[in-house]
């Protein structure tokens, strides 16, 4: 299956939860065996490909546990997020492959546009610590630095009402979490208040990977005047994300990180928390919020 | 700053959370900014090093985003769950420094005991797909597969009515959650019912780690009998490193995804997902839990 950069936003719709058979217990209670619904975790392994010189260069990138769907967003936002590629066209194709025991594809390749360098080290991509991540092993402290250039100047202005709003705009859309229980989203929204984009995984990093990728795709990107809002808690890494994509609000249904906070500060980002039942905490940048006087 | 393994258990507490500034917003109206808590994320820099024919060999292994606090734990805990080591004399020495502008730790180097090599590539782990993680760059799905002597022959019963308490009693234990809202936790209880040791990550990864390179610290490992309670969702890279520790329950507050379904039906580990308000769902080895006939 080879999906271009175009028909990569038509993509056929693959399953994202798969049946499985459970007991529910209540209390000293056990009722019948039943089925019912999970989020679908598989592996996909990435590599990447590139022409150098007349011959072709290919060397394996990582490999990411996510919900099956999106796959190309995925790709897309990873591969931005990462410094590998800047725009959608530095993409020329996607070769996905499933082995026999795979219902969804599980190999991506990814070629890259001449002029990119399949076999460079990333060392140059814009942050490499991992949260939640344990065995990279390449990395190191000084990757923490973070170019001065990322800060953000957007002069974006938003009612503080409509912020309310965003979680529930978001999980209208979410039809596997409806299901499941078991999903992260992301959601971009546009200056004038739109819902552009909503996507699931099971990773709350895949999710927003997958967003900025369709942003990506849909030549949406830097993000001007955006706001991004997320289901979970807000770590550094999902900060680095934003920056890089240049996304001066971030809402966030749970807790920021210290780290989440600092970085929100240094680079000027509206940074939201706690947003549920009708309140927040604003931690930077409230000049981005218009409240009552 | 030099702890050994007997002092790594007496470790003093460093702060594991941090003062803010932020500003409370209900509806419309932005009350004056106050301070709060935040957890704290901060990176923690790992190498490893051994004697080799009489000389040192040293080698960058992760940077891992963590919680201060039990970092003795949490390198014991990943190392194990890496493969790196075995048992708590495997490694010798932990020495850790701070730079300047870090109150706690930030680099940690492991002294491997002679006869483990340290600059061994890790292909020998047990597992070694991340997920959470985009970007390891070394893995490739062949680490998928799963040495079958990981499987749980561990005859232990317990009462569904114990079950209901398990989230409750490690949330009394949840010190830094109380404080910040942002903490996942990882809780391990003995065959006996007895609660061993509660340990908070802003990762449930790390979380889990600390819990079990505690486990391994006090000579628990393998944790014949015992029951797991992690505060989050269940994702394949949980349930592995329960089961390298040989834990035969698993019970969650949040959903488990396929593949850790999967992985406690063939490898024979009781998983419990969605505990809350005295109900659950049991998704394997139902003949652990003890339920009203």
């Amino acid at each position: 299956m080879i999906a271009s950069k175009a028909q990569a936003q038509s993509a056929p719709a693959v399953r994202s939860t798969i049946k499985v058979i459970r007991q529910r217990i209540e209390g000293n209670l056990a009722h019948s065996p039943e089925t019912d619904f999970l989020a679908i975790e598989d592996p996909l392994e990435l590599s990447l490909c590139s022409q150098s010189g007349g011959s072709w260069v290919e060397r394996n990138f990582s490999v990411t546990m996510r919900t099956p769907g999106n796959d190309e967003e995925l790709i897309y936002g990873l591969l931005y997020a990462e410094g590998i590629i800047q725009r959608a066209e530095d993409i020329k194709e996607i070769d996905f492959t499933a082995d026999n025991d795979h219902a969804a594809p599980n190999r991506a390749r990814i070629r890259l546009r001449e002029g990119l360098d399949a076999s460079a080290k990333t060392k140059e991509r814009h942050f490499a610590v991992h949260s939640s991540c344990g065995a990279c092993g390449t990395v190191s402290l000084g990757h923490l630095e973070i170019p001065k250039s990322l800060r953000i100047e957007d002069p974006v202005e938003v009612d503080s009402e409509w912020i309310h709003s965003l979680p529930r705009q978001m999980r209208e859309q979410q039809n596997t979490f409806e299901q499941t229980g078991g999903l992260h989203a992301a959601a971009i929204f546009s200056s004038d208040g739109q819902l552009e984009v909503v996507r699931e995984d099971i990773g709350r990093h895949n999710a927003l990977d997958k967003a900025i990728g369709t942003n990506l795709l849909n030549q949406r990107s830097p993000c001007t005047g955006q706001t991004l809002c997320v289901s979970g808690r807000m770590s550094y890494e999902i900060i680095q994300k934003a920056l890089i994509a240049r996304i001066p609000i971030i809402a966030g249904v749970g807790a920021p990180s210290s780290l989440a906070v600092a970085l929100a500060n240094d680079f000027n980002l509206t940074l939201i928390g706690f947003l549920r039942d009708h309140r927040y905490n604003l931690y930077s940048c409230p000049e981005r919020i218009r409240t009552a006087p």
